[in-house]
C-alpha cells in the first residue's frame, strides 16, 4: 500500500464511519435542507503541487480552480469557499490572485483560518456548493454500453510547465479553468462523471473501478493540446481539469465534447487502451501520493 | 500591521468580497434551503499549533475538538467534517485518533484529500453544522448593560502543557472538548458569543470591538484550573475552549456558567481589566501570526 492507500484504509476500518472513503472522491454530497450540498477540499503544498518560485497569485488561482472543477463534476452551483492559508512570501500577491479568480467565477470568501508556518508552505480551500441536479453525479454509475467523452483537449498545462520551465508563457498551467457551465449542462444527462486532475488514464480507472466496468479508450480520438508525438503522455498528464463523462450512446451531449470510446463489462482491467489491458500498475498518470 | 492582519487588510481591498473579513471569524454562515449552515476552517501546523513529537493520535483530536468548538460557539450541531490531510508519520496513529474523537463527537468524515508533503506538516479541518437558532449568535451582539460570562475555568491547557514538557499528563491540552451542548443551549440567549481560543483577554477584545463596546472584567470572578498565583497567565492562555458570551444581565443562563464582568459603553479601550484599561499591546493572549 502506498502511504495514502495505507491511511484511507486505516480510515476505511473506522467501522462507524464507511463515508471515510469520501476521502478519495473528489467533493462529498450532504443533504440539508432538502437541497444537496456538494462540497470539496483540496490542498496545494508547496513542492508537491507547485513550485516554490511560482506567481503566489497563481497559486491562488489553481487553489481556487481546482476546488471549483471538484464541484463542476457534480453539476454543483459554487456557494463560496473557505481558505486555509501559511502566511509568508508575498501574501498580497496571493491575495491579488484570490481576489482575480474569485471574481472570475463570482465565487465569495466565506471564511477560512490563517496561521503561521514555515516551508513547504500549504494551503487548503474547501468549496461548498448547491447541486442543480439530484441525483448527484458520481464515479459509479456508468452503464456497459455508454460512450464514454471528454469536455475538451488534453495537455494543455503539460505545455504550459514545459514552457515555464523554460521561462516562457504557463498558460493553461497557470491558470486553470473549472467546467463549471458544462457540469451543470451535462449533470442531467450523465451516468457517471468527474474532473480530469491527474491525468486521463488514471482517473479513467478510478471511474471504471468505481463502476465496476472496464472503460475501452480510442487514443486516437482524445483530443490533445500538444504535438502529435507526445499524444501519450498528454493522455497521463494532469492538470486540465476538463470533464470525463459516461452518458447513453444515444444522448447527444448538450456541450460541446469529444466521445472517446464505451463502457464495457468488467473485463479483468479497468481500461482497454486501444484494446489493450491497462492497469494503474502502468504508470498511468500523476500520483501526488 | 503583522503578517496576519496585512493579509486580511489585502483582502479586504476587495471591493467585491466585503465577506473577506469572515476569514477573521471563527465561522461562516451560510443560509441554504431554510437552513443555516455554519461552516468553520481551522488548520494546526506542527511547530506553531503543535509539536513535532505529539501523539499524531491527539493532533487529530485538537484539529476536530478546535473546530466543533468553532461551531459550538455559533451554537451549531456538526453535520460532518473535511479532512486535509499530509501524509507522513505515523498516519495510522492519526486515524486513530481522528476515530476516537469522531466517536466522541457522533461527527462523520464526509471527506477531504490527502497529500504528500515536507516538514513542518499541516492539517486543514472543515466543519459543516447547522444552526439550531436564527439569528445565529456572532461576536458582535453585546448590548450595554448585559452581563459577561464564560462557561468554565481556564487555564487547564496551560497546565497540561506544562506537564507535558515536565513529562507527564497533558490532559485536557491534549484533548480539548468542544462545547457543543453548552453553545447550542445557550443560542437563544446570549447577545454575543465565540470560544476564547487565544486567551480569555485577547478574546475578549475581539469580542468587543465585533460589538463596539467596552468589556469590563473582574479578574477575581474568572474560574481558573490553575494555581492562584498563575492567575493572570490563565487569563491569557488559549487552548481551553470555553464559550464567552454576554446576555442581558436579567437572564440566568440556562448552563452552568460563571459571571465575570459586564458589557459597558465603549472606554477608549476594549477591555477593563479591575478597572484598567487594556488593548491588543498589553500582550494579552496567544497570537499564532
Amino acid at each position: 500500500l502506498s502511504g495514502e492507500s495505507a491511511f484511507i484504509h486505516a480510515l476505511r476500518t473506522f467501522a462507524t464511519h464507511p463515508a471515510a472513503r469520501g476521502l478519495m472522491d473528489d467533493a462529498a454530497v450532504l443533504e440539508v435542507g432538502g437541497e444537496a450540498l456538494v462540497i470539496s477540499h483540496d490542498m496545494l503544498i508547496e513542492g508537491v503541487h507547485f513550485l516554490a518560485e511560482a506567481d503566489p497569485a497563481d497559486v491562488a488561482w489553481k487553489l481556487v480552480a481546482v476546488n471549483l472543477s471538484d464541484l463542476a463534476a457534480k453539476g454543483a452551483e459554487p456557494l463560496g469557499v473557505l481558505l486555509g492559508y501559511t502566511l509568508g512570501r508575498d501574501d498580497a500577491r496571493f491575495a491579488e490572485g484570490l481576489e482575480d479568480v474569485l471574481m472570475h467565477y463570482g465565487v465569495e470568501l466565506l471564511g477560512g483560518d490563517t496561521t503561521s508556518g514555515g516551508s513547504p508552505r500549504g494551503f487548503g480551500m474547501t468549496a461548498i456548493g448547491r447541486a442543480t441536479h439530484v441525483p448527484v453525479p458520481s464515479r459509479a454509475g456508468a452503464q456497459v454500453g455508454d460512450a464514454l467523452y471528454v469536455t475538451g483537449p488534453l495537455g494543455a498545462a503539460m505545455i504550459g510547465l514545459e514552457e515555464l520551465r523554460q521561462g516562457g508563457d504557463p498558460g493553461a498551467y497557470a491558470r486553470p479553468l473549472a467546467r463549471l457551465a458544462e457540469g451543470e449542462a451535462l449533470a442531467p444527462y450523465v451516468t457517471a462523471m468527474m474532473d480530469i486532475s491527474d491525468g486521463l488514464l488514471l482517473d479513467a480507472t478510478r471511474l471504471a473501478r468505481a463502476s465496476g466496468t472496464t472503460l475501452a479508450i480510442d487514443s486516437a480520438a482524445v483530443p490533445i493540446s500538444a504535438p502529435e508525438e507526445r499524444r501519450m503522455d498528454a493522455l497521463r498528464w494532469g492538470d486540465d481539469y476538463e470533464l470525463l463523462f459516461t452518458i447513453p450512446a444515444d444522448i447527444v451531449p448538450p456541450v460541446a465534447a469529444y466521445r472517446i470510446g464505451s463502457v464495457e463489462p468488467s473485463a479483468g482491467a479497468p481500461l482497454l487502451l486501444d484494446g489493450k489491458k491497462m492497469s494503474e500498475a502502468d504508470r498511468l498518470g500523476y500520483e501526488h501520493g
